[in-house]
């Protein structure tokens, strides 16, 4: 398919607007809220029957901090420059300091905006979780925060901000967002295919090629065209080329149009793809967060990290570092049955008897244990850190909970994609922005890839996709 | 810069050849040599003051096999398909079957081709050492053949290729590709720097535009362009944004031509570029291979790797995996100075004391060291596999020596770039060619990301060069 056209071959257009949307996730639905909220003249077009995407199947942690109302409320200090420590610190090798740094001193501020659009949030911090809580409280931690090596170097805080739903129900963000977008002047179009982006030879996009009732539209956006597709976990051809390790993973998170169709289109108009080989990689091994007492090891019965880390540093560990091969090892006293399914595959009334269920080496994870239980005695973990309310010396009989990326769970998303600016204009690989093209959510290459946090995305997408929508909009005026 | 130009911009072209080649390093040189010697009229244009590029630095290593007259006289036996088998076992978590299969089939074939282009090679096997030898002998390993996970499943055979140079000089293969590529009809054009693909707005390359003596000259290439001008790893803006672990290598092995432009003016028309977050990292602890004898250990004093594994595998392990943190112990039998500039960064007349000094936590090196020993005693290494030749109990006083990131020798070149077909066409990220644009060398991705045995470069450079060659002349013809 010729992803772009070109202007010159487009002798009329369908139909004219300000801003071009493509895609109602929650990016999507930000972008359409902040263009049409400054009286742009809004069209989102949207491939599947009903806006939501994958931002629907989330149970809608939002990562914001710097100091919110429901932080105050539950009695954490926060701020923007220890949201911004905390980011800097875990958001990969090279993290972008000038989108964080946006991030974090917009932090309350956006959190504003999800109150303004109907989302409630209730004042309540839930502490037996990390990630989405099983209750309707509003506050968990939802990233590493508590863990080495962020603690006791950057003050911790819960920055997972949870929708108030009654009862738990996944999407409930994304119905209050679509709602938004219906109460506001924004236009949507469902069952509708962006086909191809309409560009000058010098790469300004001037409108989109879209498909409706088998007819295509060519649509002008004075302003810009803003992607928001989401990622390409339902790609299989650009997993395997881009991001090959996230074909292990047994769970794929993703709507269906999460194929990768924003990145092919900005591609094809000369814009850069980053961070293509990164996924989010959920590893849950709590809820109960009793199991953190026990210990993951490798093929070589080696602990590789603290297992107070959060699941997406753990998966992130556990598959580009250790193969995807992981047991978590517990006995009677730190045992309880995981909230997610994973099966018990060694069971051993000793160290040697559970190496050789595992197939580890005689002695391997013997030693291993040995050296955690000496300092375990003294509430210490000299490796990695763990805190020490996690510590506790291991006895026998022991079992080992299966976290192997060929027969557990490891549910990932794509974290790579189109480079942006922290205004969400589409760059292409000299830094140089696109003029008419704008880009949002897990089209975009996340805040961090790797060291995700639950909740970036919905939060990444949102606040650089209202950025986005207000850039769009005023280069249409 | 506009680094693609629309055809219809272009009234005049300066120039109508068959085969335009961007970059004169050996990819640069197969290409011109094969498509002139099917008689298409060629002009290759070098931005430097004369061909050579990043494979004038390299000591001319080729990864070739399957029987080659070298191998038989050194008396080792290899097939196409136990090279393909090290390959697809070596080459990352998704290779590229149908270019490892053209690649070792093709290969005695393309070791002829060196010879017949003026490159000698001494049938000697220069055992001391993995990638170059210090002496003229013409093979070596310059993979992990020899190392678990591949003995003994896959017959190991040495592969690396060793032009034979009278004194060990770096650049000689790349003095006698420049010598054949004079000697062929292709013409040359050096401080000539390409500054942007032409082609039509439905992205068929027509020609390119390169800027001689101050002037922009229009080039009409009626078979295509071939881009060969390296990878990217002195673009310090593409490294943070695609490859930023490398940025924490001390040595960076490229040209200043490695900057990658080709990559750029690729993606200009819509090209993937793809594995952009790999490069080969070369850690060097042999040789002389003795030090082998001594363990590799990271920041928690664990071992990692089999260390008798090659040194691009050492390297991206513990770049990649150990956060570039890690020390090779070792003790007075196993100690020789190592040939590359290695600090000893600690001693110790116990393990304990060795621990302080690399600021270990304690007992986590004695706990390696005593599992190490114990089996190592019986010749066995059941975490990693060592090879049983390398395997002796280590005993106090031990010296570690520098193997950081951080202040060791960490060479490092990229492996990502544009997306080919076996054929050299460059590829959009849907998988289509982009007609009239092919591509070789390190400007393409790598045969292997992760996953690099040396030799592979100047390798995948020239075969593929050559079939791209080939394919641009036939399109013009």
């Amino acid at each position: 398919m010729q992803l772009l056209r070109d202007a010159s071959s487009v002798t009329h257009w369908d139909r004219e607007v300000d801003v071009v949307v493509i895609g109602l996730g929650c990016a999507g639905a930000a972008v359409a809220l902040e263009a049409s909220g400054v009286d742009a003249e809004v069209l989102v077009f949207e491939r599947a029957s009903a806006g939501g995407g994958t931002s629907a199947m989330s149970g809608g942690v939002i990562y914001l901090g710097g100091g919110t109302p429901i932080q105050s409320a539950c009695g954490f200090e926060d701020s923007a420059e220890e949201m911004f420590a905390y980011l800097m610190a875990s958001c990969g090798p090279r993290p972008d300091e000038e989108k964080i740094r946006a991030y974090s001193e917009g932090s309350v501020e956006h959190f504003e905006w999800f109150v303004r659009n109907g989302v409630p949030f209730k004042p309540v911090f839930y502490p037996d979780n990390s990630g989405e809580p099983p209750t309707e409280d509003g506050l968990v931690f939802s990233g590493s925060e508590n863990a080495h090596p962020y603690r006791p170097k950057i003050r911790p805080a819960p920055r997972g901000h949870v929708p108030e739903v009654p009862d738990a129900a996944g999407g409930f963000l994304m119905q209050k967002l679509l709602a938004a977008v219906a109460g506001s002047d924004a236009e949507l179009v469902c069952d509708a295919r962006c086909e191809a982006l309409v560009a000058t030879p010098d790469r300004e996009v001037m409108g989109a090629v879209v498909r409706v009732d088998g007819r295509e539209h060519r649509i002008r956006a004075r302003g810009g065209v803003v992607l928001a597709t989401g990622g390409f976990i339902n790609n299989r051809e650009m997993i395997r080329e881009y991001a090959p390790q996230l074909e292990y993973c047994s769970v794929r998170v993703g709507a269906e149009g999460d194929d990768g169709s924003g990145i092919r289109l900005g591609a094809a108009v000369g814009a850069a793809a980053v961070h293509m080989g990164f996924g989010s990689i959920s590893l849950p091994i709590i809820p109960p967060r009793k199991l953190q007492k026990g210990i993951l090891i490798n093929a070589q019965g080696q602990r590789f990290i603290n297992e107070d880390s959060y699941y997406g540093v753990l998966g992130e560990h556990a598959l580009y570092r250790q193969n995807g091969c992981a047991y978590l090892v517990l006995d009677d006293e730190t045992f309880e049955r995981p909230k997610a399914p994973r099966e018990i595959v060694a069971t051993g009334e000793s160290a040697r008897e559970l190496e050789e269920e595992l197939g580890l080496p005689a002695g391997s994870f013997g030693a291993t244990l040995e050296f955690y239980n000496r300092h375990a005695e003294k509430g210490e973990d000299p490796l990695f850190h763990k805190a020490p309310e996690w510590i506790v010396p291991l006895r026998p009989p022991f079992g080992a909970l299966d976290c192997t990326a060929e027969s557990s769970i490891y549910a990932a998303f794509t974290l790579g994609g189109l480079r942006t600016s922290p205004f969400g204009e589409v760059l292409t690989p000299d830094g140089s922005a696109i003029p008419g093209l704008y880009g949002a959510g897990r089209t975009t290459a996340c805040l961090a890839a790797p060291g995700y946090s639950s909740g970036l995305s919905i939060g990444d997408g949102t606040f650089f996709g209202r950025r986005a929508g207000l850039r769009a909009a005023a280069r249409a005026a």
